[in-house]
């Protein structure tokens, strides 16, 4: 019996992690989670520059122009109809099993592709939930894409929006991950955090979690990656490695446009997921 | 009525492809082609990256494993059936409307995600059809992945398939571009291509499409790509940038697995689309 009930679907997560105690004896730790943010910002590269090769496909983001069709859904985008379609078969797949990974839709679709897998807890039950997928959908669209694509229409929607999503995801991963650097930091000084967060002190948590001279380094850090993934690379010829070029012209993301992702939207958006799941780390 | 027709579910390419005429005026060139091919190593690097990041995670391929349980379908691997569905959604938005997209499996759906796009069909419309899919798929399995991924399993099966995914869709576009190049060959010199195509001599024309000279500049830029590509950055120290190291140790991906996909499949199975291609041109 107990062998199948691993199989049964089960059609919501939440529930199933407010029932497991987070274990103290996790692999968590501030370099553990340093080296995957690190290595996130590579994969935020690529997808960059992925979604950089193709053009702009307005059309793809607007409901009025796709939704015109018979049997075609009104009020949805086309690039919205296929992330959602595309994020079911994974929750399906079972993607969403694990904490580092949170959907734009809600699903409540059993895993029919794969059984449930008994990934490790690390975060706090009841803080879990806390994440900015809003807030990155709308900037990803209304601020960053703009700045990425060049404008144009070739009609190449399936692919484009495909991009989109890898793109969608990974700054999702990497930014609602500021549950995990939270709790790595909770860990370390539960003290001061208890009080802080007994008395509901946002200011005081966010300049606690602040430290402008990591955040320098991230930023030039992820501008050099775009300049390195970015740059043409033939046989024999030099490698272009400075990052003084900020014109955009030689590289396939402008690396200030990188610069300023993680200046203006992922490193706050990072840090107001920590201000929440802190917010929520006694209930 | 016009307008109304184009909105029609199509749900058979080919049928479609058969009934248009090959444009002369398309902009395919060798220029063009070689430019795309060359982008494309990129995208193929940071696939191969990607995949890398994950563990094996052998039961994904499994038929026996994941095919076990109640309700689920045997005789097919968790990554036979995330990619099935996947592929169907990109179906259903029109992914495959573009020749230069060929999917692993058929699918018979109508575009209820997007209108159909009226693509530049630079094809010559009886030879599309030919595409090295199943040769891509056995070799990505059976002898690429072994090479990429570090064994262990660690249950993200979904992102795992799902950067497989992104490895097998790249190479494919890759791959069976090998029509686009025979298209461009051909044009550039009908008359001997002619000959040699209704003598139906493969040798022949194998000879004429092998350039061992470019062929070996495509091997050392991709295994340099994936040196550059595959470095581990940091804000301000050096950047590794030499392709005498092949041990592999210091990069994401061995860059000598990368320029032996190169030279052991990638370039062969293109070659060989370009000589079937070529043997349908004057169908």
């Amino acid at each position: 019996m107990a062998a199948r009930a691993i199989y049964a679907p089960l059609v919501c997560t939440a529930a199933l992690l407010l029932a497991v105690v987070v274990s103290p004896s996790a692999g968590l730790s501030l370099d553990t989670v340093r080296e995957f943010l690190t290595r996130e910002e590579d994969t935020i590269v690529f997808s960059l520059i992925e979604r950089a090769r193709y053009l702009l496909n307005r059309p793809a983001y607007d409901p009025i122009h796709l939704g015109a069709g018979p049997g075609r859904r009104l009020n949805a985008s086309f690039a919205e109809l296929f992330i959602r379609e595309s994020e079911a078969v994974q929750s399906k797949a079972g993607r969403y099993q694990s904490l580092q990974e949170i959907p734009f839709f809600a699903y409540r679709v059993p895993f029919t592709l794969a059984p449930p897998y008994n990934f490790t807890r690390e975060l706090y039950p009841a803080a879990v939930f806390v994440n900015v997928n809003d807030a990155i959908w709308s900037m990803y669209f209304n601020e960053l894409l703009p700045l990425l694509a060049k404008n144009g229409d070739d009609g190449n929607y399936a692919v484009t929006v495909d991009s989109d999503l890898a793109c969608l995801q990974v700054l999702s991963r990497r930014i609602n991950y500021g549950r995990y650097v939270a709790e790595v930091k909770f860990r370390g000084d539960q003290q001061t955090y208890t009080s802080l967060i007994q008395a509901k002190d946002r200011d005081a948590l966010m300049k606690l979690l602040t430290s402008e001279a990591q955040e320098d380094i991230v930023k030039r850090r992820v501008e050099k990656k775009a300049t390195v993934f970015g740059q043409s690379i033939t046989s024999d010829g030099p490698i272009e490695t400075g990052v003084n070029n900020n014109s955009g012209t030689n590289f396939k993301v402008d690396p200030s446009v990188v610069y300023k992702l993680y200046d203006q939207w992922v490193i706050p958006l990072t840090k107001q997921v920590e201000v929440e799941y802190l917010l929520h780390r006694l209930d």
